[in-house]
């Protein structure tokens, strides 16, 4: 699933807050712009690329259907249905009669194609199991448009206002119960698969919906990057850390570097002579549009800080941070801090050296999903501590988001509600004895793992950690370089996954022979 | 709690289905009349009567709070907020600092003082428990009406769209996360308690926020009651089997009454005849209605069937269908059957002898909150067999329900949506492995009972059931006519809580000391 570190529309304007007149105009400036902070998402607002790059996708066997959904499952109001699109493939499906399994994958922020397209793990094992597999589609993503087009779903805060989690984990439940009508597969039981917010939502599922479905694997999914539960500096301590241990003075200069940004873009042609140096295509007009497009780097660096190359949406090679940091350290004595910087960042920006000169952002002010969801109820205060982050310093400001949000969307975001509607305060002791058959899978690389749970709850709620994973990279097909502590990883998911599925079968059983 | 069944808007119009144009004339009559059934409520409509007796109940310390609700909690439209009354009282909290409960009474569909009246049980226990006492009205009935008052509020389907249970316990989570702020109290824990609707209310509440409450006592809630998970006829056959079991002959009358009633309706002056007959105030425009009134008193009575006398909104005898029996029986031979069932059902509409002539409905028509609740969500099929049932024989028909629901509020039934959010079918199997701290408590006397939990489903989501109980009972004060079985049950209950609040302590603790 995953992801691409980009810039949030919202963060971008909180450059203007707390300025303190005390301070001298130079400092002022700099102190301008290190109380700013983009706020870190999943997947990008690229869809392009998405869909360019999905040839290069393995290619799995699937229908494509729609299925009518009610724009508004909690209320009664009369608003018209849209076409939610779902993938499904039957092909080593066992069959209602032997109560072969459903794998149902919950479908999050992009096109759903995209998404079964990087989820090899759950086309890999569906054979042994029996399995049915559903990718759904995320209302207002993709295809799954409500109002008959992106342009009027995206219209306004009305037309926007069903864009909720809640409101998708219905069309996953309703979907579910028809689609098990439809093959006389109601006694099916049903495995909730998901990557990042597609795996909240299958934990979240999980929890809410124990009826619809028997358990749930939510890889990297960071239920609990809300409110106060960690603290708001963990998303970009985590990020610096995956820099500081491969290289203490990689860690440095990234750190250093932003002030001597700041003077640069001050100097006499300051902004022209950084449009060189980092190979714009069009001249800087803000330092702080350099800092984002730097930021955003190191943050996706972090997210795919995989032991092999990849392609999700920028070809990479293994351990990319250990490369990245690696040209920052190897430049020649005396190259200078910001060209350092920009040979380490054309490591992510261009691996394969295709690239004559950078965009810093496609489309910065595109109005989309995540940004509202972000804006409503996936409120993920975030921070950059001092000491241990190498990002510039910021404290997360909630009037000043709420401001954002307001201008953006003119929506007031809800911040303590998703705690209230799913939890996550003190969760070990509301679920110690409550619930069952959920996987936590984090990689303690991926920067959202500091959101997620990674210690066991339960005996049947756990956690699967790996060290040297990265933003769930045990959803991904499987591959000749895999190293073995992700092929164990995929076992121990495999047996768990087995013995949900076993142990409702003896459920059936023991009731049937009552 | 509970609970006057009543006349239902709905099903006297169910009168037109079914008409077969074979039969002749005579017959057909009867066939319209049988065809036809009333959706048995919890609540009267009468809201009047409630707010009278309101002197006789005990006299409960509370304050009288309000708290602003978002309507809509499951999206971000752009709704007025509504004051949401609550009553509490902190008299015999032992404070937030020694974690002290919180007792939580989920409102039903009716003026939360008087179920705050009529929950006894929650009051007596709570000092034992330092407990504080919360109890929160739901939305759209006594005070806490939307758009400003309740004939805006219950204008049309549009601003009566947001009358859901799933609102209702988001509405109930709000409060009780706020009210625990308010008072530093974000570590207590949270009992819930509900009877009847409120305590379907309850058991969804814990198996959907078990962040939010530590555990239920759902007492008569039948959350089974919905589609094909039991029998259409239970409700009507536990009806029935009531009187059966007090008297072979007594259920012989009232089954044979029906169609003597439409006989005599037919003949010359027979609406008249009928009217004397029953001593009605106005004379009988159809003789549906007067069947519907005793149909209504029949439920009723099976409900409130207590073993000892009790004033729910009309005082009673203990075992009061003994009663009607006894009346039905011992009456001289000779007596028509007509004046036996007169002599019957003037046990139920005038126990004390003070009424000269029966009203059979004083608002048959009116709009109200759970005729709402029925033809949207809180769909109930019921139909009555021909063997079991002492009633006219009735199946249950979707297609005329929707028609009559489009009819009245136009607005579509959604059958299948309650066992979707929040399950129903194969229970056990759904929550032997998920979920805990739960009591169903039940009497099987009450109709009710056929549609709720009846086995235990784990070690700690329990059925507690009583032979000789009636609706929720052990929610009512404690009296000194309290059979020992009632003792019993309601000391099972307090063990029961008890453990549910010291195994949370226990895991506090093990945390804090971690």
């Amino acid at each position: 699933m995953a992801i691409k570190a980009n810039l949030s529309v919202l963060a971008l304007s909180l450059l203007i807050i707390g300025i303190s007149s005390c301070l001298p105009s130079i400092a002022l400036q700099t102190s301008r712009l290190t109380s700013s902070k983009w706020t870190p998402r999943f997947l990008g607002g690229h869809s392009k690329p998405l869909i360019q790059n999905r040839q290069q996708q393995p290619h799995y066997q699937y229908e494509t259907r729609y299925f009518s959904q009610r724009l508004d499952h909690f209320s009664f109001s009369d608003l018209p249905s849209f076409p939610q699109r779902y993938l499904i493939s039957t092909e080593h499906w066992v069959g209602a009669q032997r109560l072969g399994p459903i794998f149902f994958y919950c479908g999050n922020e992009g096109d759903i194609e995209w998404f079964a397209a990087n989820t090899g793990f759950v086309w890999e094992i569906a054979p042994r199991f029996g399995a049915m597999v559903v990718f759904p589609e995320h209302r207002y993503y993709g295809q799954s448009m409500p109002y008959g087009s992106r342009d009027e779903a995206y219209k306004n805060a009305t037309t926007l206002s069903y864009l909720t989690a809640e409101q998708a984990l219905a069309d996953f439940a309703v979907l579910l119960r028809e689609l098990k009508r439809d093959f006389s597969a109601e006694a099916s039981p049903v495995v909730l698969f998901g990557g990042s917010y597609g795996g909240m939502l299958a934990s979240w599922m999980r929890l809410k919906y124990p009826h619809v479905a028997v358990g749930a694997l939510a890889s990297s999914a960071p239920i609990l990057q809300f409110e106060d539960i960690v603290p708001p500096e963990t998303f970009y301590d985590i990020v610096s850390g995956a820099f500081k241990r491969e290289s203490a003075s990689c860690f440095n200069t990234v750190k250093e570097s932003w002030d001597v940004l700041i003077s640069e873009s001050l100097k006499n042609d300051g902004l022209l002579q950084l449009t060189k140096t980092f190979h714009l295509c069009r001249t800087l007009k803000r330092a702080e549009d350099l800092r984002d497009w730097l930021d955003s780097a190191y943050s996706y660096l972090a997210m795919v800080n995989y032991p092999y190359s990849s392609d999700f949406m920028m070809p990479l090679p293994g351990h990319p941070i250990r490369e990245v940091c690696r040209k920052i350290d190897g430049c020649p004595q005396g190259t200078s801090i910001l060209e350092r910087i920009f040979e380490g960042v054309s490591v992510y920006y261009n691996y394969t050296g295709g690239v004559d000169c950078f965009q810093l952002d496609d489309d910065p002010h595109g109005m989309d999903g995540w940004n509202w969801q972000a804006c409503t109820e996936m409120v993920m205060p975030m921070s950059s501590s001092w000491d241990a982050s190498m990002f510039p310093t910021y404290n997360y400001n909630h009037s000043s988001f709420q401001e954002e949000c307001w201008k953006e969307f003119k929506v007031k975001p809800r911040s303590g509600w998703i705690t209230t509607e799913f939890g996550g305060h003190d969760i070990k002791t509301a679920l110690k004895k409550f619930g069952s058959n959920i996987i936590f899978s984090n990689g303690l690389l991926d920067p959202w793992s500091g959101g997620s749970v990674l210690q066991n709850i339960s005996e049947t709620i756990v956690a699967l950690v790996t060290e040297e994973g990265a933003h769930h990279i045990d959803l991904r097909a499987s591959s000749s370089e895999d190293p073995d502590w992700l092929l164990e990883q995929r076992a121990t998911e495999i047996k768990l996954i087995k013995g949900w599925i076993s142990d409702y079968y003896q459920e059936k059983k023991a009731i049937i022979d009552m």
